[in-house]
C-alpha cells in the first residue's frame, strides 16, 4: 500500500553516487486516477523549507530508471504506474541535513484528453517529511508493530511495515504474536514462508514478539499454571519458528497495582526447559504504573536467582521514565493537576539511574513515546538521561520503537521517524 | 483490508434463515491493538435509528460460529483477528429497510492484564450505514473501480473492490487498463490468474475496460493512426484476456469543445476486425462538456453507418444529465451564477429524452454522479428520468457507478452503496 499522501513518508532521503551526496529523493504516489507513461509526465518541482527546484532542474525516476526532464519528455516505455512510486531527484551538493523539512511538490501531468489549452495538469502537495540519516550505532535499533496500531490492516500491511523499518536504517522488528500473524495460533506454511522472504528481503532481525497468558479467559475460573505454560510454551514455539530471541508474555493481574496472577512463577518455570531449547528470553515488561522499584520486579529479579535461568529477564517500557503527561487520550480535557488524570496517565518520573539496579537483568527495551515534535523533541520522555544511562550500563540490546500516542492515520510512521532521527542525533552527544 | 471504522460500511445486510427475514449484521473491526480469544469478546451493544440492542441480545459471529453471549463467555477455539471482521448479529423480524440508517455500537472486550474493576474496556462506535437490499432488476449493475480512486492502492487492493461491488449485490466490474493491472501493459500469468479467480469468486462479470489513445503523447509529434491502432489493439487484446465485453479508448482531443484527434476514425477502423475476434466492442464515452446532440456523436453514428460494424458503439456518461452543478471541486467557494463556473463543472442538463435518438447506438452506461444524500436523493442528476427513458427505450445492458465526487478517504464506497439502495428504489416505481 502507498500513503494517501502524494508525498510519501518514507522514501526521503540523502542520495550518495561515488561517494558523495549528490542530492536528496523524494517518493510521491500517482496522484492522477490513471496510470501513464512516463513522457506523460512532464517534470516535478520541489520546495524544501522554502528553497524552491523548478520542474526543469529535478529528475524523475520511474521503474528503476532516472529521467531529466528533456529525457523524461521524449522516453518510451516507462510507466508511473498507479501502485508503484515516482522518485523525484533534486540535486543538492551534501544533501539535506537530518531532521524535519517542510516538503512541497507541484507534480505537472499532461493529459492529451484535455484541451491543450489546459494542460499540463498541476497537482500540488505539502507535508513536513522527517530525514532519518544513518548512524554507526551505540544501540541496536528496531521498531513494534505496535507503533502503527489502527493502521496495520487498513493501509499498511505487514510487509509494508517492514519495508518501512528497513527505510529508516532501523534492523530489528518486534510484533504481536496474536495481532500479527493471520491464522494465529496456526499460521499457514505458506505465510511463514512469506515472513522469512521478507525479513530477508528487508534485511531484518525478529526482535522480540508478544505474547498473553490471558489469566481470566474466561469469567468463572482463572487459567491453570499447566494453561499458562501451555499458552506460553505455544508462543514459544512460533517465536522460534519465525526466528525471534525474546518473548514477552502480557501477564493477567490480579490487584490495582498490577501484581501478575501467582500462577506467573510456576506457568513460566515450567516452560524454561523450552525457552533455553528454542533459544528464547522469556521478558514480562516493566510497564507504568509500575516502577523500576517495586516488588514485582524484586519477584522477577529473585526468580532469576532461584533458578539461575538465562531465559528470564526484564522487559523496560521507557513510559517509566515518564516526565510529563500526555494527554492524548482525554480529548481536549486538560486536568488542573495531574492527581486528576486516570493512573495510567500520571507521569512515573522514575529516574533513569534506577535503571542501573536492575539492568544486569534487563535483556530488552522498548522505545515507549507519545510524540517527537519538529525540532526532534520528545515531549514526554527523558531520552537523554535514558540513552546515557544505558550507554553508561553497558546496554547492547535493542532499543524497540513503541508509538502509544494519537491513532491518527499514518501518525505511526511519521512519529517513528522523529523518534529515530532523535535518538541518531542523541547518539552523537552521549 | 479492512476499513479504518470500527463499523464496516460493507456487510451491513438484513439475514435470512429458513426464508424469514429475522434480523440484520453489521460487520466490525477489531478496535483493540490485539487479537483475542472469543470468551474475551464480553458482547457488543448496538443502536440503529434510535432503538437499542443490548450486547445481551445481539449474537456475535467470529470464524464462521455464531455466538449469543452466554456462549460467547464459555467458548473455546475462536478468536477474533486483526485481519478479520466480526458480524453482530441482531434480532429484528423483517429485518430494517433499504436506505441509511445511524448505526452505533458498544464492543466490549476482557483484558486480563488491566484490573478487573475497570473491566470490560468498551469501544464505542457510531456512523451511517446503507442497506442496499436486494432487486430483481430491471437493469444490470456495475461498478467502476474509478469510484474508488484514492482509496485503491492506499487503503483497497482490487479484491477489496470486488468483495466490495458482490457485497452490494451489484455483478459487473468495470476497470481501467491502465491503473488497475500491476505491471500494465504485461502483467504476469500469476495475476492473470488471481483475476479470474476472484472474478468467479465475487460472482462478477467484468464490463467495461477502460483505455486510452493518448494522441499527444510526446510534446513535438502527435501519434499516427497506425500508432492508435496499435495502442487500441494492445488494450483490446488485454481485455479479452480478463474477460471483458467493452473497451473504453479515451481519445486525446484537438479543440477546446472536445472533437477528438483525426486520427481515432482510422485507428478505430484498423482494430475493427480484431475486436469482433474478440467479442469486444469499442465505446467511446459522450462525456460533458460534450452533449448527445453534438457533431461529435453524429460522426461516431455515421462510422457504424458506414462500416455496419457491430463493434462499435457508444457509452453514454450520465455526468450529461446534470441539472445542479457539483461545487465539490471548488473549495467551498460558490459562484454567483453558474457562468462563473469552470466550464467542466456548469450542469449540461441535457433533456433525457435525448437518449432516445441515440440509444440504438448505446451500449455502455457510466453511471456518473457526484453524491447521494441519507435520503438516498442524488443531489445532480435527474435519475428518474434517466432511467424511465432506458426502460422505455428497451435499454438492457450495464448501469456502471462511476463515482467522482469529493476524495475523502472510503466516500466512494459510502456512495456507491447509496447509489445502489437509490436505484433499487427508483427501480420499483418504473
Amino acid at each position: 500500500m502507498l500513503e494517501r499522501d502524494i508525498i510519501q513518508n518514507w522514501g526521503f532521503a540523502n542520495v550518495a553516487e561515488n561517494g558523495r551526496t549528490t542530492g536528496f529523493r523524494i517518493h510521491l504516489r500517482n496522484p492522477n486516477y490513471r496510470g501513464l507513461s512516463s513522457s506523460l509526465v512532464d517534470g516535478v518541482g520541489v520546495t524544501v523549507d522554502g528553497r524552491s527546484w523548478s520542474y526543469e532542474e529535478t529528475a524523475v525516476e520511474l521503474q528503476g530508471r532516472r529521467f531529466p526532464l528533456a529525457e523524461l519528455r521524449a522516453s518510451t516505455g516507462a510507466r508511473w504506474n498507479l501502485d508503484e512510486p515516482a522518485s523525484v531527484f533534486v540535486p543538492l551538493e551534501g544533501g539535506l541535513e537530518r531532521g524535519v523539512h517542510r516538503v512541497a511538490v507541484d507534480v505537472r501531468l499532461r493529459a492529451p484528453y484535455y484541451p491543450v489549452e489546459f494542460q499540463p495538469n498541476v497537482f500540488r502537495a505539502e507535508r513536513p517529511l522527517t530525514l532519518v540519516g544513518g548512524t554507526d550505532g551505540t544501540f541496536k535499533y528496531g521498531v513494534s508493530t505496535y507503533s502503527y496500531t489502527g493502521d496495520m490492516n487498513t493501509s499498511m500491511t505487514l510487509e509494508d511495515v517492514m519495508a518501512e523499518i528497513h527505510d529508516i536504517g532501523a534492523t530489528g522488528i518486534e510484533i504481536l504474536g496474536e495481532g500479527n500473524i493471520p491464522g494465529y495460533p496456526a499460521p499457514s506454511a505458506e505465510w511463514i514462508d512469506s515472513w522469512h522472504r521478507n525479513i530477508a528481503k528487508y534485511g531484518l532481525t525478529p526482535t522480540n514478539y508478544g505474547s498473553w497468558i490471558d489469566s481470566r479467559m474466561w469469567l468463572d475460573r482463572d487459567l491453570t499454571a499447566q494453561e499458562g505454560h501451555e499458552a506460553l510454551a505455544r508462543d514459544i514455539r512460533l517465536a522460534a519458528e519465525l526466528g525471534f530471541s525474546f518473548v514477552r508474555p502480557k501477564i493477567g493481574v490480579v490487584s490495582l497495582d498490577l501484581q501478575p496472577h501467582p500462577i506467573w512463577e510456576e506457568a513460566v518455570e515450567r516452560t524454561l526447559d523450552l525457552a533455553a531449547e528454542k533459544n528464547i528470553v522469556i521478558c514480562p515488561e516493566i510497564h507504568a504504573p509500575t516502577p523500576i522499584r517495586h516488588p514485582v520486579v524484586d519477584d522477577y529479579i529473585s526468580f532469576v536467582e532461584r533458578t539461575g535461568t538465562k531465559n528470564f529477564g526484564l522487559l523496560i517500557d521507557t513510559g517509566v521514565f515518564m516526565t510529563k503527561p500526555s494527554l492524548d487520550g482525554l480529548d481536549g480535557k486538560v486536568p488542573e493537576s495531574e492527581e486528576d488524570l486516570p493512573v495510567p496517565l500520571r507521569p512515573l518520573r522514575v529516574p533513569a539511574s534506577d535503571l542501573l539496579d536492575v539492568l544486569p537483568y534487563v535483556v530488552f527495551v522498548q522505545a515507549k513515546f507519545y510524540e517527537v515534535d519538529e525540532h526532534l523533541e520528545d515531549l514526554h520522555i527523558p531520552w537523554t538521561d535514558v540513552l546515557r544511562t544505558l550507554k553508561q550500563g553497558g546496554y547492547e540490546g535493542w532499543l524497540s520503537s513503541e508509538y502509544e500516542g494519537r491513532r491518527e492515520p499514518y501518525r505511526g510512521s511519521v512519529m517513528v521517524r522523529r523518534q529515530h532521527a532523535m535518538f541518531r542525533r542523541l547518539e552523537a552527544g552521549l
